[in-house]
């Protein structure tokens, strides 16, 4: 065998591992009965473990590093599956195993400690777990790449190439231009919400439209399922098995529906990727900001326009014709775009929803330069809440303990939700170049717009990079101002009769 | 670490094994995508083979070996580990590996070429199976005790204890007490099917129903789940995590009732397995037969009962009251216990089921003894079709093809299937002795029965025989005249005034 083969031999036993505990864990988070997890924990550790040792073994690690140090004989996508390997093996790898396994620990007993502080509000019960966090953080970082910025490395792990530099600049832009275009909507907003978003919608009805749209949409039941969850999510193990899940809300219809088109995205991207690289490490998404570009431009650019409600309202008014008989589609395409102060950045409107994660990086960024103090963390949250958004923080459960992302150590993680929605600006004006989407879309034929995403960026799994994916549909490196410009066009449009 | 602590720690690794290969099961059996397979297939090959793999490892052979040897420091429960797992061991271990492979990739095709024969009905396609099969198990059968009569060893694999000598005398009882008695009921039944038993009840009524259903049972959801699938079946990996499928059939809701709980009761049986034999060999139900003797009780000792209509039967019509008003308790108490001709064994009734699994268990015995050839087996069928049940045949799919456990090598199951029945009839009485099961069953005293079942039966998991079971329960050894009894008693009341 060569070492290409023993690669992908060694490879394939570990996706085999990947595959039994993604059903395991797609199991535990949507149907497994509650008495089960002791005993499944237990037996989970164990089969993990093995993956593990397989991912760190020394035969596997010999042939990664050989084809690394020599990948002239190999193809550019084999080039691409190596690369992918060394950084993946180096992220272990380069770890002492006893930090490893400490810092494993610590973040399974965090997570936990940091649900009982949130549910008593009790920022001081999760602090000590969080200073050891972000001491192992920057522990972790150093070993990995000793000459790199630590909160560059983590960075890098959620997106690559992206940098400090490179999000100073895009948050930049989101503080000089859109913190002051959204106080001037907050100022003009109607306090009252509009009845019918608080309405009840019975569970079944809304399941049903839900269904209706996995068919507008073209989801492929063959390839995968929808269900329901306590917290809506994508999961797959290949191409062919993509599933999401929904969360049916009796007085909140709108989150149903929305997180419903959310997922959608996700799993339409999964769907798309082109199934060659099912048995390689290029499967899956480019990265969480193309993922995230992904979900929000099925979610708010289709989901949220007002030429996808002139095609689908008349539907979703006959099936709920009490609560929305009385409500024009004006009325109804503004309820669905209300802007609005919220505390939580999950329930946060397409507008104040970068202002949410502009807090986060910046304090994360603030935490990584030594700059502040665990201690000092949830009045810097709270001043900010302020700043960015007026409110008034009045505890650390609503403020700074709302994320599960700290205590699981995601750091890092936060700054590619808003850089997913600057990149699907950014796709949807190059879309738009090429085909004519206001009448794609409320014509129904979203199966042309999912085509054009396949070619130009799902199809390719994670054999592109963001940068080469935006590049190479946009013709331009990442370029923040069409977020800026769609938000306003939108927001001006809908609130300030189209005047900035 | 003594030889007993090695033992069970290969066997814990094993057990996480079970683990993930059986949610994977599950997983494939209820909502999997159908384009997913092929991927999956291939990778879980590679996790259960690495499962074969520990399960006749050189360190877990030596462990099992030397205990078996010598078990004098062991206690009970451990002994019995030991012994279980000595056997498990053989069964794998004394069949050359090449042998295994062969056979492994022949059963894996006969069922899908036996599921083609049957679509069109054609024996030939699946003879050539049939007889490579055969000869297999004979070798098999040979290299695990060659002193043994094969078919013995394929009976005891199913049924510990139970060989041709006591089937054969099981049968015969059967034969000689059943099949008159069959032909008089069969004389003087209405042929006329009651139009409520073939009506249309909605699926979601039904549903609602069943659901109803298992809170009278006492099913436990903390522990478990209902599931809809294709084929009802029954599903755990542990006392913690027992899971069931119903399939809901408009018109003819009492399949799905009934195959309710019949499921069911195999899942009450597994809740109720002593949480302490989890981690061992020893969890789950004790036999096939014990397991079916259970489901059956459940399904025909309780819910075909009168005294459970009579406690349910107000809230079924209630609920399907277009199908029922007209219908009065005892018209339905007499329309769900209907005795009938049927080709098919998973739909005759509890009084000509056992006919059925005759007409199989004599046909196997001849193949074993070689008293016929492949070659005559459809007539052989039809003949012994025509003899007990009075039906001719039309074709193979509803003669010889219909069941799929020859297909996948399961040669010696069918017994079991009537000893359950049997054995359920013989638990029966003994209850009856201890406990006023008309009236508990009446007053929906459901959960008397469950918890003396599990003090009796349930508890113990595999830690008995189903010999030591039945002495302990009803005070003698498996006795065929209590099941004689209780289907004359039954059907001469229902049928022949009481008279037999």
């Amino acid at each position: 065998m060569s070492d290409f083969e023993s690669f992908k031999a060694i490879q394939k036993k570990q996706k085999a591992y990947q595959l039994v505990l993604g059903i395991a864990s797609w199991d535990s988070n949507t149907e497994a009965p509650k008495a089960c997890f002791p005993y499944r924990s237990e037996m989970l550790s164990i089969v993990s473990g093995e993956y593990f040792s397989m991912q760190t073994g020394d035969e596997y690690k010999k042939v990664v590093n050989a084809l690394y140090e020599n990948m002239d004989d190999l193809n550019d996508i084999q080039q691409k599956e190596i690369r992918k390997a060394k950084k993946d093996l180096d992220k272990i790898d380069k770890i002492p195993k006893k930090d490893f396994v400490e810092y494993s620990k610590l973040v399974n007993m965090s997570q936990r400690e940091w649900e009982e502080a949130k549910e008593n509000s009790d920022f001081n019960h999760f602090k000590p777990y969080l200073e050891k966090i972000i001491k192992f953080k920057k522990k972790i970082a150093k070993y990995r790449n000793p000459d790199e910025h630590p909160y560059n490395v983590l960075l890098d792990d959620f997106e690559e190439d992206m940098t400090i530099e490179k999000y100073d600049e895009f948050f930049k832009t989101v503080k000089e231009e859109l913190v002051p275009f959204v106080k001037k909507i907050l100022a003009v907003k109607d306090d009252e919400m509009p009845s019918f978003i608080t309405a009840k919608y019975p569970k079944d009805k809304q399941k049903e439209f839900v269904e209706y749209l996995m068919g507008v949409f073209g989801f492929d039941y063959d390839k995968g399922l929808l269900k329901e969850s306590v917290h809506p999510f994508t999961w797959n193990t290949h191409s062919k098995d993509v599933r999401f899940t929904v969360r049916y809300l009796e007085n909140y219809v709108f989150s149903s529906i929305f997180a419903a088109i959310h997922e959608l995205g996700h799993a339409l991207y999964e769907q798309q990727i082109d199934d060659m690289f099912d048995m390689t490490n290029l499967k899956s998404g480019a990265s969480m900001g193309i993922h995230e570009s992904q979900s929000r431009f099925y979610e708010n650019m289709i989901g949220r326009s007002r030429m996808f409600w002139e095609a689908h309202y008349p539907k979703l008014q006959s099936m709920f014709s009490p609560q929305l008989k009385n409500v024009s589609l004006d009325d109804f395409y503004k309820g669905i775009n209300r802007v609005d102060e919220t505390f939580i950045r999950v329930e946060a409107d397409e507008l104040t929803y970068p202002l949410h994660i502009l807090i986060r990086y910046e304090i994360e960024r603030m935490i990584f330069e030594d700059e502040v103090e665990v201690d000092d963390l949830p009045a810097l949250w709270n001043k900010k809440m302020k700043q960015y958004l007026n409110l008034e923080v009045e505890d650390d459960a609503q403020g700074i303990l709302q994320d599960v992302h700290w205590s699981a150590g995601m750091m890092g993680y936060f700054p590619t939700y808003a850089l997913g929605s600057a990149y699907s600006a950014q796709i949807y004006y190059a879309m738009r170049e090429q085909l004519d989407f206001d009448k794609l879309v409320k014509d129904n034929d979203i199966e042309a717009i999912n085509k054009w995403l396949q070619q130009n960026i799902h199809c390719f799994g994670k054999s592109m990079t963001p940068k080469e994916i935006l590049k190479r549909v946009t013709g331009e490196p990442f370029n923040p101002k069409h977020y800026i410009r769609y938000l306003k066009e939108k927001y001006s449009e809908l609130y300030l009769n189209g005047k900035e």
